[in-house]
Order: C-alpha cells, then sequence, then structure tokens
C-alpha cells in the first residue's frame, strides 16, 4: 500500500462531519486534519489524532496536507476563503453559486496556478453530478431540451444564505418540484418551462426576539438568485419547532434530458438521486475528487479545475486495468 | 469557425446509418467518407459528397479521415478490425463483449500507440454511459452495491452473435429485466442478485431452409458470454414474421447504487434511458467520443482510451467557460 493521501477540513459543520465519515470509507486517504476559525481547544473531532488549527494558523499545515476540503458557504465564505487556500493547498469546495461561477474559478485559478496547486471548484451534486449529466446528455442528444428538478428537500446553501439576514436566529429551505413540470418534462413534448414554473420555495424561519419580521421575509423573497425567481412562502416558527419538525436534511431530485435523433426517434436520458442526508452525500462526492486532485497535482496538472475536466477514472481508488475488467 | 472534424465510417448498416444522423446533428463535423466491405457501388449513402471506399483501399483514406467510426460487430469484426484502423485512423469502437475487453483493449493500444493515434474502445450506452454511472456513483458510494438492468429491449450484439450461428438466416433477441429484481435493488436492502435472477433472454430466429432448428436452440443457449447465464427462450418465426413484429429496435435500463454513509442514512443513485431507436443512441454516443477522440489526438495524447479516461468537457462542442456557465 502506497501511502495515504492526506486529508484536511477547513470547517465543522454538517458538510464537514460528512467529510470525515466519507474519509473513513475510503482505505486510501486519512484525515489529519481540521481548520476552525472557532477557539480549536472548544472542536472534538470524532476521529482520533486529528489535528486541529486555528483558521489564522492554517498555512502551517502547507506541505503536511494533500488536500484541504473548504466546506464553508457560497455566499460569504468561498469568495475569500477558496482563493486564499488554493494558494497553499490543493482544494476541492462545493461553491454553489451558479451565476458566479466563473469570477469564483477565475479567482481560484490565479491562485492555484500560482501556488502549483490543484482546485477543483463546485464539486457536490448540483453544481457536481447533476452538471455532469446535463453535460453528457447534451453532447449526446444536442436536439433535445434539458430539466433539473429538485427535492422535496431541505438545499443547505438556501438555508444558509437565510440566516445570514439580520435578525434571523435559524432557518430550513425546502426546495419543492412542482409535480406537474416534471411530467411535462418526461413526456417528450419538449415544453419550455420557467424557473417558477418548476419548483416553489418553503422556507421555516426562526426570527430573533424583537426582529423584524416583515422585513426579514421581505429580504428573502427579493434576495437575488437564491429566491427572487421563485414563489416562496415563508413561515415563522420557534425554535423548538425547527428542531422538531425540521432537524432532517434529505434532498434529492432529477436531471432528464429529451432528445430526438434521426426521422423522429425519441430518447429519454434520466438521472435521479433519493438522499436521507444531503451534506453526507455532499461529502461523498468531495471526497472522491479530492483523490483526483491528488492525482493531478502528481502530474504537475494544476489551477482550478470544475468536474467537466475531471476523467472518470480519477475519481476511483481502482487501477486503469481494474476499472475496465470491473466496471466497463 | 475552424475547420470541421472530419468523420468516417466503416461500415454502413443501423449504427453506421445512426452515426450519419448524429454526425448531421453537430455542426462541428462532417462526414466524409465510408468504408464497406460491400462493392462501393452497391452502398448509396445518403449525405451528399461522402465517398464510398472498399475496405482493402480504407489505408488511402489516411490523412483524409480525422476520426474513423467503427461499426463493426464485437463477435468477429472488431477484433480485426480496431487495431488494424487504430494503426492508420484515430478510432472509436463500440466493442461490448466484456469479458474480453481487456485483451481488445491491449491489442487497439499497442496499434494506436505505434500509429501514434487516439482509440476509444467500448463507447455507447452499455460499455458506455452506463459504466460512467457505475463507475462515478462507486466512488461516490464506497459502501453500496450497484445494479445494471436492461430492456425490455434489442440488443444489437446478442442478436448480431445469434445471426452468426450458421443455419440462422435473422434474428433478433430481447432482453427482458426480472420485475421482483428491479424492486429490490430499489429498496436499499443490497440483495445479492445473480445474472439469472435479474434478466430473461428471449430469441426470435428465421432458420434457413433445411436447417437444424434444435441445434440452432441448443447453440444459442450454450454460447458463453452471450446466453448461457441466462434463462433464454427461443422462437422460431417466419421471415414475415420478424419483419412485422421485430423491427424496431428500442432498448433502454437503468444503473442503480445503493450505498449508505455515516450512521446509516441511506442513498440510490439511479441512471436510466429509454430509447427508440438502440442504434441511433449509441450512435450519438459514439460521434460525442470522437470530438473527445480528435481532442486528444491533436494534444498528442495516443494510445488506446475508454470513456473512463476522457474528461467529460472534451465530448461537447462548448468551450470550457461556456461550460461552466451554462451547464455547472
Amino acid at each position: 500500500m502506497t501511502e495515504k493521501i492526506k486529508i484536511g477540513i477547513v470547517g465543522y459543520g454538517n458538510v464537514a462531519r460528512g467529510v470525515e465519515c466519507a474519509v473513513a470509507q475510503n482505505p486510501d486517504m486519512e484525515l489529519c486534519a481540521v481548520v476552525t476559525r472557532r477557539d480549536p481547544a472548544s472542536v472534538k473531532v470524532r476521529t482520533p489524532g486529528v489535528k486541529v488549527v486555528a483558521a489564522a494558523d492554517a498555512a502551517t499545515l502547507a506541505g503536511a496536507v494533500d488536500v484541504m476540503i473548504l466546506c464553508g458557504g457560497s455566499a460569504t465564505d468561498l469568495p475569500e476563503m477558496g482563493p486564499q487556500h488554493a494558494a497553499l493547498f490543493n482544494t476541492i469546495d462545493s461553491f454553489d453559486t451558479h451565476a458566479r461561477i466563473p469570477e469564483y474559478f477565475a479567482a481560484v485559478d490565479k491562485a492555484a496556478a500560482a501556488g502549483r496547486h490543484t482546485s477543483i471548484i463546485s464539486v457536490g451534486w448540483d453544481p457536481g453530478t447533476f452538471s455532469l449529466n446535463r453535460l453528457f446528455a447534451e453532447s449526446i442528444l444536442p436536439d433535445g431540451a434539458h430539466y433539473t428538478f429538485w427535492g422535496r428537500g431541505v438545499s443547505q446553501g438556501h438555508s444558509d444564505a437565510i440566516r445570514r439576514i439580520p435578525g434571523v436566529k435559524n432557518a430550513i429551505q425546502y426546495t419543492i418540484p412542482v409535480e406537474s413540470a416534471m411530467q411535462a418534462a418526461r413526456s417528450g413534448s419538449q415544453p419550455e418551462l420557467s424557473t417558477r414554473e418548476k419548483h416553489t420555495r418553503e422556507c421555516f424561519v426562526v426570527a430573533e426576539d424583537g426582529a423584524d419580521q416583515a422585513q426579514i421575509e421581505r429580504t428573502i423573497r427579493e434576495m437575488p438568485n437564491y429566491f427572487s425567481d421563485y414563489d416562496t412562502t415563508v413561515h415563522f416558527v420557534s425554535e423548538d419547532e425547527l428542531k422538531r419538525d425540521h432537524s432532517k436534511m434529505p434532498h434529492g431530485g432529477f436531471v432528464i434530458r429529451s432528445g430526438r435523433t434521426g426521422e423522429g426517434n425519441h430518447h429519454v436520458i434520466e438521472y435521479s438521486l433519493s438522499l436521507d442526508s444531503n451534506p453526507e452525500f455532499t461529502a461523498s462526492v468531495l471526497v472522491c475528487y479530492a483523490r483526483a486532485a491528488y492525482r493531478l497535482s502528481q502530474k504537475g496538472d494544476h489551477g482550478a479545475k470544475t468536474v467537466f475536466d475531471i476523467a472518470p477514472a480519477l475519481l476511483s481508488p481502482k487501477s486503469a486495468e481494474q476499472l475496465r475488467r470491473e466496471l466497463l
């Protein structure tokens, strides 16, 4: 057995703890450090022997960590954290503000190239495996239309965005696909479906004492990229109600492409996920892409990448021969 | 617009005509030659201006064709045709005898590397996009099990294998998934399902006059890799019945992976296809991989490859920037 891939995690929230679990399922990897903005002494990591390092001291891990998995939020954490860490480490992140991906890619690419590191951005399931399926299906069936549906499930990115609003103590957001739109997408009639027609959003919000609830609701509904293009319902609930009724983080969804070939032959390609735990699944995707980042960096293939740039074989611990024999 | 990718096709059967249709849907490509074992004068290619060349003269196309798409059968055509053409051209094929992929890969790799060409073998949907989904899903959820189901649909490879039996005039083979096995795979209980439990095979065979039907049936049932591990039903029908009832080539199937993360969270990843025309869909996959083979050969990345080695972005006519903006 060659040496294990040494994984570091920035953050220790739901996705980070999912990364910890996923690393334990991959015998060619080991978790060796957690970087935190909290007091390191207050962070109890379940895996024995893992170093906990203050965010300000992250640079001390350079050379000791093969791939750093950045488990920060896309709204404010990653735009800073991404380029910063790409200068010091190979990195993986799940940056998911679709509209801002081009600028984020450019910033990480610059830092990673200068630092001679490999950084794979926007990894997870959407962006991530859903994006891959959009790309594969569109390349195979250029004369067609694709549809992405999410839910019913909790979106971490959207819940996080609500939690950043002043006066909000806690929040959970459900993304809900509209049943009639799903049926239309499956029919092969290739309907044009607007963002608003495809999904609704439902928010359960715990406000701080004395907070202006009407103002919070308005801020949510008008938030660009996240909520402004959807029919959004906001419910204010108590902390207890939120814990009792909304503490699970299931999710799922599907990518459908409907396309034509020849003289009117019709084909449907469908990819779907049904997930008990969105953060644990996302973490599992991050971890297999960490293997790819490590391998690319070993080959000197540096700079920012996305899932589109990663040859699938790089994700697996199996050799090329084994993959051809067992999975092709 | 840069110059178009010049595509050649070896063969002019169902898949080859599907390739012709697919090339017409991709504005960055053009069909420029068909290579045939028949009398070239007898082959009427629908696309105007396409050169028809006898198999013996294929080498005269070297330099004029960017990628040759080999539309031969896996049983006897490709083992010879693959290495032969890889020495002269970048190639794509749909070699689908899973058990013999390692030796076929080695033979094509040797020829392609020596000829400084790029050859992507075993492209299509299985092997092909199904293989990719097995690899992605296993890499993401290492603690799990995957299941591939096919049908109900016509398998070209299996029909072809029957047609090569002496005394067989024509044949169509349907692969049929066993409903109870599909339900078990979806349940998350991760059952072990044998090859025989998952599918049955049903064959409609037109025998030549005076052929020994009992012998044909025995040959089918006992054919290794193709039929010996399945419950197979063989029906002898007339040519007219075959034409009337079995002339469509629908297919489909799905790849499911069921896996666990953390403390018992369960996830299901499912990829499915519903195809009006198996050969046209297969051809569409071949054509987008031809784009990848061309690009790799331009970069000097020669030798044999499989879908596992191809970064997804190479399949699309869109630029990396456009892909990140539109599909990530």
